[in-house]
């Protein structure tokens, strides 16, 4: 079972509340996917009256945890700001980090994502930082005290699926906390894909909420994370393309 | 469902016997897979003492039917005379055509395929012919009665997964007969994504019996393809990408 | 130097005649590609006063050497008529072959190209068919006589690139006459990249008339075509990729 | 024409000095080559004795800039103290920045690059940063000074070509600064397909050095250049695919 920080997840998929076309259709896409941690932006939900919040009454089920997400913040401040109000306003210290001062492409911000992972995490918060996939940032997360680490696949909202699949291999091979693949995940294939090449859990949104049966694409997803994780574990051993990739590039190194 | 000839099949994932470490494990991934069609070498069997036979001995379940193939001839008057012995020794009329006459990259001989069905069909058999991802040959096929087409994904063992995607897409839209990928299928994603485009079902033999654990990965093969079928139902309706494509086509068509 | 029948060529940059805004701008562009043979459709000929005809006065160049195609036959029976129409016009027996009966994909005919190739061969045509990235009909082709194999990267206008290449370099290493890349060279980069492959020359027709500029695009694809000539050249003897990949073909096959 | 800061180039090939079998060949490469930007590792030059150095004396042609590397610093003190010793032995204020403080992959460090960027940039270095396809990490070096982005095709040494290339695309849309590809370029085609997206230049340095003819490989690479940079000219105007893309990209964003 995967573990971030302190906390056990029987389902490796995560997934998000956007671009549903109702609450309560988004509410049986969630339940039939499985997912236990459910992301949320904050700017979405009405924080002074969240009891009676439309978002978060359908989130409202006893293996659903919330992940209150930053969208929207432009720097490392404003995450921070954000991150202690939904901890007061949702009672989680659990924060995703979404940093993309750019209003066309949404790429994430290293600089100011890793500030923020630093200071969140000296604040006792519990960080999944949504970032670009570069390994050597991963490792400055790490030992900024992240509790996982979220690449993106592809651009968010391309549906392009695993186009970063080469660096997440060398994440995956050096990381020290969970890896969940963000963004770009566009079919269930491709989660199935992310879940073969050893990720820890996908996060999923738009390719369910957009689909003409959001609860059937969720339980397509459900299937497909856990068909790519057991195929993960069946081949464990004889995954040595990876290793053999590996010695040709520091062959090639001292120019 | 699925329905080839007169027999409906739940299953989608039909699977192979060969390259398994023994018989006994063989069975147990068949049975993981809930695979109902199950395709095995004519020359691998001892066909004068078939109930005694090793192989067929593991695959007598009442929800397998039996698919025996040509593997090993050279042209269609071999694959015609083995299916003959194959309908005699045991009684089955289905048959899978596999006439490659290149022993190094085992490429289907296409004008041999197309006559062995012609004379097939004619005879009565059920003919499952596997060829390459030729969508003119297909129609041929079908005009000479074929029951389904077996198209590759990429070469036999190549474990390069959907590499013919854009003539399977070309194929699959056009086919009045069941489209099965086959060869080339290297893990659960990718079978996935065979479902996801439209295949009604995909071929899986080497993937699941040289992983580490068969069983498992047979496992998690059936559930990628369900996965992949249901994806496929939940975005009927949107799937515009093709439609799309085609018409860029025809206008570069009057050079 | 490239050599197709008893003819000897220096570029292997082949082009088209297609869909040109106008005459003097196609012989500007071809012209700038330095293209020895260049390819025109029989149906946009007017045979009966070819020496008026708008395309074929503007292609009167003595390095260039007419390749007409067979282009809107819809089998082999039209093809040779057409052929034969070609030769007594054209005064050339050099046809290439495209038989595709399908409106909508343009996907050539496997076994009416073939059964053409056989007739126009042993009428002394030199014939260069049009196919799909079939290995073992390229094979078939050669017995019955053809002067060249021309398999497509990926459908005609699809701008793809080379979507075969796992194909293609299964040809090229079997092949006893020249191949050349047809259909689906969108760019420069495609054209190095089917020359690096070990192709002998490319066609291309539709990036080059379409482009904004199509004289600079066709030089473009002069210097392309040429520097992947000249990597092909430069890497022979460490190419041991393509057989270091035959041998796991083989070891998968004994089913 | 190509300009840095406040030098113009005529070639847009630039190019390393490792891996050579001898500093001769190694000449004759980088002049059949038509560079003009060539990088050294400053770990591997004499600087104490530059002017009889073997390498040095080798790159000692009037069109040859030479732009001395930082490979194997870890961190930015590092970096600039190399800089500094460059400026002093070999007389050039620019310098190409690689921190890549992991010796396995040799992924660079966006963090400790930036840092010294800025450092530099304050010093009056003409400074080219290695580094992730990084569309923000981009931006953020451009105000801290640099003189160009050099963001990488694939891992080093890889062969893998332009595994980000949909971040490249994103790079050069945005950037108002030179946008050089560098590592993973394997083969002129991927040479070409660098400068058809819009690459104002590519770094190519194995893939000439290990080839079996260095010099012919060279000059394949300078006509590859100048393909895709003619291609890129001759088709401005109907590049609409990207900005195409990047609406439905801001279509997704509001989560």
């Amino acid at each position: 079972m995967l573990q971030i920080a302190d906390t056990t997840f029987h389902s490796r998929l995560f997934t998000g509340t956007g671009k549903f076309s109702s609450s309560a259709i988004m509410e049986d896409a969630l339940l039939a996917s499985g997912s236990e941690l459910v992301t949320v932006a904050l700017k979405r939900v009405d924080m002074k009256n969240h009891d009676t919040d439309d978002i978060l009454t359908h989130l409202n089920h006893p293996h659903i945890r919330l992940l209150p997400n930053t969208s929207g913040v432009r720097n490392a401040r404003e995450a921070v700001f954000a991150a202690q109000l939904a901890r007061e306003a949702l009672e989680t210290n659990w924060i995703k980090l979404e940093i993309h001062p750019d209003p066309k492409y949404l790429m994430p911000d290293p600089l100011e994502t890793l500030k923020a992972t630093e200071e969140l995490a000296r604040m006792g918060f519990i960080v999944l930082p949504y970032i670009h996939a570069d390994p050597v940032l991963c490792k400055r997360l790490e030992d900024a005290g992240t509790a996982a680490v979220m690449p993106l696949g592809s651009p968010i909202g391309s549906n392009k699926g695993l186009k970063t699949i080469d660096f997440l291999e060398i994440i995956i091979d050096q990381s020290r906390v969970p890896v969940i693949i963000d963004a770009g995940i566009g079919s269930p294939s491709d989660a199935a894909k992310a879940m073969e090449i050893g990720a820890d859990a996908v996060l999923v949104n738009t390719a369910i909420a957009v689909s003409g049966k959001p609860a059937q694409m969720a339980a397509a997803f459900k299937l497909a994370v856990e068909a790519g994780r057991m195929a993960y574990e069946a081949r464990l051993g004889m995954k040595v393309s990876h290793a053999v990739a590996s010695s040709p590039l520091t062959s090639f190194l001292d120019e």
